[in-house]
């Protein structure tokens, strides 16, 4: 179990590979760089070259280390990119200068993509002043309303991604803004509903206890106050579940901006991890994605091999 | 402007009388003789006159300064309880050990509780470290999916309470996980109709921006990163209106469990300021929420007597 992205990032085993769809973007490529340093992954740079060239020259970066792909359109840069992931030529592909639409149209290729069958989501990983492990945020950026059958696929992709990090039974929290089911709020009766799935078996890999409130899921003096004590998870969930965008975009936001935390993110429920950066985010959670987007590889590349 | 609750506390003026039904609780005694001690407000205990004294012996508080009334029911408390804020002879109103049900049944009660025709809602207010002014948020406990027409009044609320608390025209943010438009978003429809009905003049005595994301609200440097030149609010809001009660609730409960920050809440669409603390809350959350009433019952008797 990984208390935090440095001890993380000393996990990755052998270096992976990641393929940049229109690389030529100063941060992404900063990142890159850093990512080549710590030992995390080498990268394919694919797009303009000779941008490429230019801003490798400002950031002190040596473009012998990489492979670069001249492809100056950027919906073809992206295709390519993409094909290299694909094909296993690289590990995980990385969002460089192309707007968000574009890039998960290569993402959602039939013939080069790495789609699944599961719909996307997104997973937000943060390590917190005061709580001793990473937590896993979904979904806080993607899926707007998820369905009952979206938040199944929510919750094993992010399991799969916690597992990555070395939790090996993830407490998945299915969270509202009350801790007893209330017909008239979905949030809870879904979280009902996800409990029980996950009783029966239908859910594997982890144990989800909901719905729960935030206090509950992660403050351990919170949940014995209130003596939840008929409860699988007493302040000690791994995984957070939020019952739409709003709610998981507000509080996502609410920690990067008004608590002490490092953080990184992946977009999920694809055949190889995919690092979806905004350019909000900063360098070391560009640097912290990359990490996360490597162990994932590892273990998804694992598992093929089983 | 107050820029935290110490200064808010220093602004209350002459003391305040706060009525506390079902006053046999130690933890809210304990916040009344606080707020008594700090000059905010005297208070009245109605409830179990045998048991306040024993608590009052308990935690060393002088019963010689406090009107006692002996009313052994409960609802029958605080139906006494309210009559006295009703009836002005105290200005707000305070829950002890009463079920919030039961409780709301007497504030809300046709003959002497304190319904003005608007839905009640629920103000939370926050110091929080690296904010130089105090947040309003709202609705984060009382109303699940407020309409278009309890978000009208819930602005109308909390920006009463802003008022009171020195702010004399508060940006008001409406919240979403987007700052644009989405017909397929409600809360993102809702926040720009919001936006419309008050440059229209429908709701003043405030600024009404929306949709915002957080970041946009709250981080002045976020908001000038996403060059949002057009926009009114930049970074600095001072209201926080949550879409529906689980964005908000689990807002409300990372900023409690995750940072460092003081705050108190108010229930509001009340004649005079109710205080409904949650067994969770801490001391200092007590009696902070007591000096907001007891800001906010000062206005409110100076608007009366305007």
């Amino acid at each position: 179990m990984s208390k935090g992205f440095d001890e993380l990032i000393s996990k990755v085993g052998a270096k992976k590979k990641v393929s940049v769809a229109v690389a030529q973007d100063a941060p992404v490529l900063e990142a890159v760089k850093a990512a080549r340093e710590k030992g995390i992954a080498d990268a394919i740079l694919v797009g303009d070259a000779d941008k490429i060239r230019e801003i490798a020259a400002e950031i002190h970066m040596d473009l012998s280390d990489y492979e670069v792909i001249d492809v100056k359109d950027v919906q073809e840069a992206a295709h390519t990119a993409v094909g290299l992931v694909h094909s296993g030529k690289a590990d995980m592909y990385m969002k460089g200068l192309i707007d968000t639409k574009s890039f998960l149209k290569s993402v959602l290729d039939k013939e080069v993509g790495l789609r699944t069958g599961k719909p996307l989501s997104h997973v937000a990983v943060f390590e917190l002043k005061g709580i001793d492990h990473l937590l896993f945020l979904s979904d806080v950026a993607f899926i707007p309303y998820p369905t009952l059958e979206d938040k199944i696929a929510i919750i094993e992709h992010t399991v799969q991604v916690a597992r990555a990090c070395g939790i090996a039974c993830p407490k998945v929290a299915p969270l509202a803004a009350v801790e007893v089911v209330n017909p008239k709020m979905q949030a809870t009766v879904d979280a009902a509903e996800l409990t029980r799935l996950n009783q029966e078996g239908e859910i594997k890999n982890c144990i989800v206890d909901g719905p729960l409130s935030l206090d509950l899921a992660i403050d351990a003096e919170a949940a014995k106050h209130k003596a939840a004590e008929d409860r699988k998870i007493v302040g000690d969930a791994d995984v957070l579940l939020f019952p739409d965008i709003h709610a998981g975009n507000l509080v996502y936001k609410a920690l990067v901006h008004l608590t002490e935390c490092k953080n990184g993110c992946l977009l999920t429920g694809t055949k190889a991890p995919v690092i979806l950066t905004s350019r909000s985010d900063t360098f070391e959670t560009k640097v912290n994605s990359i990490a996360l987007a490597a162990i994932v590889a590892e273990e998804l590349q694992k598992k093929s091999e089983d």
